[in-house]
């Protein structure tokens, strides 16, 4: 694909905020039709490094959590428009992490079971993200935030995703991917950050491949399109490792979306550890990175079946 | 694949059920190894055929839901074990059927929605189903149910999904794959029905495409693997077209996975009507036959992220 970027934005601290605010002044002002290309600091803002332990998570601070960068604002989009961001090309900066919190933090799918912190932080080649026992999780990179600024005045918390987009952690947004974003404020106000390196659908640990990474997005208004909230085009790969292939899948099946959905993971966790030689922890962490959460009926009442699934091929 | 069937259940009365009930006469005993064809009513049990219409779905009479081939019996199985089942084949009968029932009776990810029967017929060829307006749905068999008797001694509804399996409808259960089913009762005591041609993740109208069916499976009693509730390995198709491609997909955000889920719903039936020319019940339709379900975040508190996706090569 050929193109050429008309903006850079780094991710210098006049190019970083920490919430979600429509009167925060736009860093740059683009034209539909105009490339951004966005550096963007890893989730936890610095605070873990590629020499980085489980002590260094559980001590790491919540507050700089999200640093995002932007906003930038799109001339001519306007209450009710959507915002069309093609999403070109991302590139890390050679590592990510994946990790757990203790669990009075309450992170995390299961944070009953996993009390302590736990790290695994991956070397990243241009294809795969190395784990252990010879693991190879295939790269497959995404910002996990990606939106535009709420309507509504204020300061928004970062973590929950909204109407207007933010920490969806759709791992289905990667590049050839377009997004549309209702706008809700003049000008949208765009911004990213949070990119992974590759994640299962669910992010369960609530981590996915942490990782710094440039974004580079095209941008585009859209005056005769309208969603509620966002939607996409994806050119895939819409499975883990790209390709159709024999997967290992267990089920949870409850009268609760949520706890059927604990009941799969907690299954597949059981499957690594018994077949797979992972520890608890580590099997936790390779959900969060590789294994993706379906639901296969929400019909059969009173119970539902949710299935988590884990492609064969990542395993030596 | 070559095989030879050991033993076959035809769909005639004796050798259908219409509760699980773990003090049921086995229809046959097999050995571990062994292979047996079953012959699968649809679920409603004949009461919609090739030239029925909506009418014919919103009288239809909910009490020989579901008919179950079975149960058969195999030798060595005790509780504790699992059951391996293999699935070799499956063959239709050029027919399957689609459709919702009037919201009174609560049927549905979206009864609220959807207050009068509203039923799609498809023609069934080797490869794909026929839908409106030249969308095709590529073939991707699988029994919607597949079980073990409870070990709970009674009778037991078909509807709602456990641990022994029953109607999970998940539609990676196609031919090639093993499902592993926790035993709880002396031989098993499996039965099978339910049968659909295609069905997205979720089955959101409350039914894939159903039809009536062949289904071919050898069986195995595992002393060494435990499960708690059903898993399985599939070779795909794990896209509902079986390849990589794009799709379009919205998504559901809010506080609640039910909720979020009839969001991503909604906003897909509003995409399909807006963008493909269907009406909101067409579009219900063919949500159930073709569109997947994913969980893409379930860790951002307080909100969650439902996504539905679309291939978009099912389109003419």
């Amino acid at each position: 694909m050929s193109y050429s970027v008309d903006y850079e934005l780094s991710d210098a601290d006049e190019n970083v905020h920490h919430v979600w605010d429509n009167s925060l002044d736009p860093r740059v002002t683009v034209e539909p039709g105009d490339i951004v290309r966005f550096e963007c600091r890893d989730a936890l803002d610095g605070q873990v490094g590629p020499d980085s332990d489980a002590e260094d998570l559980a001590n790491a601070s919540f507050d700089p959590v999200h640093p995002l960068t932007g906003p930038v604002a799109v001339e001519g989009a306007e209450p009710g428009d959507v915002l069309a961001v093609e999403l070109l090309d991302f590139e890390h900066k050679g590592w990510g992490f994946t990790g757990y919190m203790p669990g009075e933090m309450g992170l995390g799918l299961l944070p009953e079971e996993f009390e302590e912190a736990g790290l695994h932080v991956w070397e990243l080649d241009d294809e795969v993200a190395q784990f252990v026992n010879g693991i190879e999780v295939p790269l497959d990179m995404f910002p996990g935030i990606i939106g535009v600024a709420p309507g509504d005045d204020g300061e928004h918390d970062t973590l929950p995703p909204r109407d207007t987009g933010g920490n969806m952690d759709v791992k289905h947004m990667t590049a050839g991917s377009t997004v549309y974003l209702p706008v809700e404020t003049e000008g949208a106000l765009f911004s990213t950050a949070d990119c992974h390196a590759a994640q299962g659908d669910g992010e369960v640990c609530v981590t996915g491949i942490e990782a710094p990474m440039f974004v580079t997005a095209r941008f585009d208004v859209l005056k005769d399109k309208s969603v509620k909230q966002p939607q996409l085009e994806t050119t895939g790969p819409f499975t883990p490792t790209g390709s159709d292939e024999p997967m290992y899948a267990t089920t949870g099946i409850a009268d609760d979306l949520m706890v059927a959905t604990k009941k799969a993971v907690r299954h597949m966790i059981d499957h690594l550890e018994a077949e797979r030689g992972l520890t608890r922890g580590e099997a936790y962490i390779l959900c969060s990175a590789a294994v993706d959460l379906k639901i296969s009926e929400v019909v059969d009442a009173p119970n539902w079946t949710v299935t988590a699934y884990v492609p064969e091929s990542i395993f030596p």
